[in-house]
Order: C-alpha cells, then sequence, then structure tokens
C-alpha cells in the first residue's frame, strides 16, 4: 500500500481522485503496489462526498505522517503551494504537482531538494495538461540535442482564436463565450496575456536545453489585438493564427524564447491544433520535428498527467530519477535582436514606399473585403530592424510575426 | 564506460554509430557513462571507414565479451535477427533494436527472457521511427486505460498516397516516384499491401492494451487498389485517404484491429499527417485524445530511436524494467463483425436501389468530373453486412471505410 496525500480538492484535486478511483486496478498494476488516498487537505467541508472521511484542515497532519509517500500539489498559485511542497521534500516525501507558477519559479530549488533527499519532485501536468512531453523530453528524446520547442501552451486562448476563426467573432465576444463554456477565468489575464504560455515554454526550455530558463525574462504578447481583420489575411493567405510559445537553443548556447501570436503555414503541424487542444513541436538534431497533441486542460486529462507522476514516484520511492532540468541559468537573446518574418498591415502608403521602408523582397497580401490598407510579409529581420522601419513609415495598424 | 555492439551496418546501424558520435557529450551525461561502441557486426568489409577498426565478422565475439552490456540489433527480417538477440539476453546483456517483424513476433519470448535475467530488451524505433510512443504508452500514460489507437504508421504509404492527392497520379506512378526517392524498396510488397504497419499495430496495441497481439490475426488491406477517382471523391468530401492502422479494446477485453486505406476527416488530428510523416493517435479512458507526430523513417530519426533505448538500458544495467506486454493473447473479434461507416463508388444504380441495399441514412456525393456513377456514404453497418449488401446490389467499383 502506497499512501498518498492530495493538496486542493478543486477541479484537478478531485479529478485525481476520480482518476485513482476509476482506473484503480490498473494503476495499482503500474505502480506495484495499492495506491490509497489516505489524505485530502482542503480548507472547505465536502458533506456526502465520500472524500470528507480523508478530509484534513492543517498540513502538519500530512508532513508530521511517515505513512504518507507521496504529496500531490494540486492546489495552484505560489504560496502555500511552495511550502508545502518544500515541507514535503524535507520529509522524505515525493511531490507530484500541477502548478506551472510554482514549477517555473521554484522548479530548480524543488528538484534539488528532492535530489538532496533521493526522492522525487516532478510536473507532468504543469505543462499541456495529459500531453505526456514533460517525460517526453526528459526520458524519450535523450539521444538528442532539442534546439526548439515550439507550443501552442493555452487551452483558453486556442479556443478564442479558433472561434474568431471560425465565426468571424471579435476579441471581446470570444473571451465572453470562453468564459461561459468555462474555458476562461473571470479574470482572464493570465491566459489572455500570454503569461501562462509563459511559464511553460520557460519549463519545457529548461528540460530541453537542460539549463534554467527565468520566465519573466522570455519576451511576452497575449492575443488581446486580434482583431477579425486579422483574421480575414491569414485566410486569405492559407495560415491561422496561433498563440505560440517558442523557443530555441543556438549552437553557442544562448537561447532566443517569445510568446506572441503567429501566422502559422498550413504545412506547419500546429496549424490543424484547433479548439482547446494544445501541441508542442519539438526539433532535435538527430530526430527531427516532432510533435505532441492532446487535450491541454480540463480535470481529468490533467488528473490523468498528475497520477502518471504518482504511478512513477510510486515505482522510485526513495531513488531519485535525475531530471534533465540544470541549475545554470540559460542566457536570453536581447528580443530585438531575434529575428523574423514579419506580417504588417499598413495604412495610406503605396507598395514604393512600404518596400523604401521593410526593404526589397516585400511580399504583398491584398484583402479584397478590406480597402485602403496594404498586408505586407517582411524579409527577415530582426525586431529592432521591424520597429525601426515601422516607425519611419507610420500608418502600421498591425503586426503579426509569422512561424518559419 | 559500457560497451555496446551493433548488429548490422546498414542504414539504421550506421545512423546508430552516427547519433553517438555526432551527441557524444550529452548522450554520455544522460546515460551516466560513456557510451563506446566496442563492436559492429557486418558480413561485409567498410575499408576508409573508421568501423573497420571495430568490425567483427563473427557474433561469438560479442556473445562471448563480458564487456559488452548492450547489443543493437538492427539487421531486420527474422534471422538471424532473432537468434542473436536471444543469446544476448541470455548472456545477460540488454538489447534494443528497430526490428519490427522480429519484435511482433518474438517480442513475447524475448521480453519474458530480459525479465528472467533481468536485463532489458526495447523496441522504440520498431514503431514509428523516432516517435516516442512505445515509451508514451508503457511509461507515460500509465493512469489511463488505453482504449484506441490508430496511426499512420507507414511512411512509403503515406508518402505516395500524399503523391497521388497533391499531383493526381496513379499508384503505379507514385510507387515508382517512391521508388526513386530511395523511400520504397524494389519489393514494395510489405508497405504497400500493409504488412508492415501491420506489425507495427500488433506491437502497439500489445504495449498498449497490456497482452499480445498476433500479428497474422490482423485483418490487412494496402492501398494498390486506391485510385485517382478515389482522391477526387475524398477530396469533394474535404477528406484525405491514409493508411491506417486502428486498434481498439472492448470493455470485455475483446479487441478489434485493421490496416486498411480509410478516408481521414479535416477535424482528425491524423488528416494532416503528411509525407513520409507517420503519427499515432492514442484515446485514453481519462486522458482523451493524443497524438504523437514524427519522422516514421530515415536513418537518423530511427537511430535516435535506438540511442534513446540505449541510453535507458545503460541507466538500468541489470534492473529490468516492466513492460506491459502482456503473456495473455489479446482475442480479436472477427474482422467481419466489426462496424463502420463506408463510402462506396457504384455504378449504374439509382439512388432508390442503393438506399435498398445499404439502407436508409445513405448520405450522396456527387464527383462533377465523374460520371456514370455515384458516391455513397453508408449507415455505420458490420463488414459482413456491408459484403451482403454490396454483392446484393452488384456495381461497386470501390469501397473505403471511414475513420470516426
Amino acid at each position: 500500500m502506497i499512501n498518498i496525500a492530495v493538496l486542493g480538492y478543486g477541479t484537478v484535486g478531485s479529478g485525481v481522485v476520480e482518476v485513482i478511483r476509476t482506473n484503480k486496478e490498473q494503476i495499482g498494476r503500474r505502480a506495484g503496489d495499492e495506491i490509497r488516498v489516505k489524505y485530502v487537505l482542503d480548507l472547505r467541508e465536502f458533506p456526502g462526498d465520500p472524500v470528507q472521511d480523508v478530509l484534513v484542515h492543517d498540513f502538519d497532519t500530512i508532513a508530521g505522517d511517515p505513512e504518507v509517500d507521496i504529496v500531490v500539489e494540486v492546489m495552484g498559485g505560489f504560496e502555500p503551494a511552495h511550502t508545502f511542497a518544500k515541507r514535503a521534500l524535507e520529509a522524505g516525501k515525493s511531490v507530484c504537482t500541477s502548478n506551472k507558477a510554482m514549477v517555473a519559479k521554484f522548479g530548480a530549488e524543488l528538484l534539488e531538494i528532492a535530489r538532496e533527499k533521493n526522492v522525487n519532485f516532478m510536473f507532468e501536468a504543469s505543462c499541456g495538461g495529459g500531453i505526456p512531453i514533460i517525460r517526453a523530453l526528459n526520458g524519450s528524446l535523450t539521444a538528442d540535442v532539442i534546439d526548439q520547442v515550439a507550443g501552442i501552451l493555452n487551452g483558453t486562448t486556442n479556443y478564442m482564436l479558433y472561434r474568431m476563426r471560425v465565426e468571424g467573432s471579435d476579441f471581446g465576444t470570444a473571451l465572453k463565450e470562453a468564459q461561459e463554456k468555462g474555458y476562461a477565468e473571470a479574470d482572464p489575464t493570465a491566459d489572455v496575456d500570454g503569461h501562462d504560455a509563459r511559464r511553460k515554454i520557460a519549463i519545457l526550455s529548461s528540460i530541453a536545453y537542460g539549463g534554467y530558463m527565468d520566465a519573466e525574462e522570455v519576451y511576452t504578447e497575449g492575443i488581446r489585438d486580434i482583431t477579425p481583420e486579422d483574421m480575414l489575411y491569414a485566410e486569405q493567405m492559407g495560415m491561422r493564427i496561433k498563440l505560440l510559445a517558442v523557443s530555441r537553443q543556438m549552437p553557442d548556447g544562448v537561447c532566443a524564447a517569445l510568446v506572441a501570436p503567429f501566422l502559422v503555414h498550413a504545412e506547419n503541424p500546429l496549424f490543424a491544433v484547433n479548439d482547446v487542444f494544445n501541441a508542442v513541436f519539438v526539433h532535435g538534431n538527430m530526430l527531427g520535428d516532432a510533435m505532441f497533441y492532446g487535450s491541454g486542460a480540463g480535470k481529468l486529462p490533467t488528473a490523468s498527467a498528475v497520477v502518471a507522476d504518482v504511478i512513477e514516484e510510486a515505482q522510485h520511492l526513495h531513488e531519485h530519477i535525475p531530471c534533465n532540468w540544470g541549475e545554470e541559468k540559460l542566457e536570453l537573446q536581447d528580443p530585438q535582436e531575434v529575428d523574423s518574418l514579419f506580417f504588417v498591415r499598413v495604412t495610406g502608403k503605396t507598395r514604393e514606399e512600404i518596400e523604401a521602408a521593410f526593404g526589397k523582397g516585400c511580399e504583398f497580401v491584398s484583402c479584397p473585403s478590406l480597402s485602403g490598407e496594404t498586408g505586407v510579409i517582411t524579409p527577415r529581420m530582426t525586431h529592432r530592424e521591424y520597429y525601426a522601419a515601422a516607425e519611419k513609415i507610420g500608418g502600421v495598424i498591425s503586426m503579426i510575426r509569422i512561424k518559419d
């Protein structure tokens, strides 16, 4: 019997209890022993719910019980999640979590404590919900030097962009719809402004490149400025607008990382990732292109990933599994020096004026239903060069980067 | 220092040596020790190639050398691959392989020997080339009961169908093109008749469902009968024709498995898998839909997967990692009883006659450029019912199943 404690009986926490109950037999067989939920920590009461029998309100009960082998942190937020995770590891218990904010900020510290205590700290559910991308990077693609990661890592914004595309609706309408469906929170900032995706790309990059990427340093734009007119141009060009979180590592070890809306070509496997689905594209120097796709959020897919961590931790109770997340901080290239192709909508300028600003090799796009403006795909240039040119010419309505 | 022997210096074998040389530092760090290619076994000589220094022609040299920890079998075919793999395991060496024919036939036996000898038998590269799908099923999606696997598992046929679609060419032309590009062998039977995909779905199903699926029992059709006219109908319906290898397990444990061309809807993530790429779609009872995408063949992607096995075996030299492939044979449903939607092209019949044969609820498709025939999507029915109806009405030009 392996005893676990679940911290937080919200969406993911109740999902974890449900997954363990529903797939009890298979999970026990895989883990090598029965998994028993000995405690659920929550400040609330749940009268009538079977969880009431194992409900506790004080973390000390869990930290002080030597029978508890694994602590599942699914409360979210920095505190008290971080303190509880740290105390559990220090007490010699393995910890797993779906909490990307905590992992992005304290992952390196918690991994180090896990290593010292010969237990494990796992966070498969922190990125891409049910997609087993952390395990793929950490334990499967081990023969490769990974040099690029690009993901649709936020289901809420992918759903909103999908609805804006198929319905022609604007940002506000799509947000309202996402909130009604329960995909977006009352305060949607973390999703629509890209902070959620930023934390996830920092976590994935830390593991992919074997260092530590500081999420706070990742240049981030959200989707608030995307309009129905941008969608019309995308359609016209046979591309789709996606909020991508991308990073790459150059041969000298320096990384570039960015969260922003991108135009994605039809040939790119990320093109077809619709609705609330997430996907992570990875490029390895031997493997070439690979992509992992699945439910990026939702109670049961996320809980499935958490329980997969519980199973692996149960198989290795007092044996630390090395994580490729390194201690050395990854150096990030100045976002101004990162190069890209840019799609720009310009009003009141001739093609000659546009080429004079953005250089020879501009490709022009006209959208029949939008008059008085010109769409242009610039030649490859750095952000610094782009912003200088945009300022020089004036009249720029919007800019969206184009994914290579 | 961990010593390995590579059996076969063909495409994959030379790729394995190249991956180990190119990513030497990272691989050593991941494996916990330097990986050294001590022997390469091949009947040929390779004068001028550095491999010549470690080349041997007799397997006894390898089997009898206690310094060899891991044997990489990349010769292909049943013999002597099977005998060599067995002897290596019996000598207490871990084995990994890209040889799907051997794994599909002897996987259960070799896994059992590995378990007895407390070593490992791994075969990530046998399915989907560089896609880490075996590891995902075996070690990542462990909290789920997997009830469906559907894959584009053969790069050659996916390339051919892709070319037929975009160029309007026929089977013969597409095959010739694939052969010229080196994607298809002189004898293309294993690819175009579906035998390669059949072996792979049997391997994946064995691990997904925790039993043993006999590849020989999987009903299989290839792509020889697909015509440019079929492609026109697919285009008309907004679908694409893919050679899919599909299986599912019913709650009573009985499985259905099938390799055949399918029409795939645009909403299905497999729709966008083009060229020589492979993809594996998996459905779990908690996870929902997930898909893994990547290079299904090719020297380096396949070698990358082989070397990932080498690394995991190096990390667990004398510690057997359980594999979900079970000993109990999976019972397969009679292919005649498997149900599906069928797209059928019928000539010389009225809609009334077609509905009389296939039942109410037929959906008719007309393809402007093809006269004298009618396209019809039947209601859901078993294969037995379909064949009975097709025989009754006569005039059937072609039939392609539609993926749910």
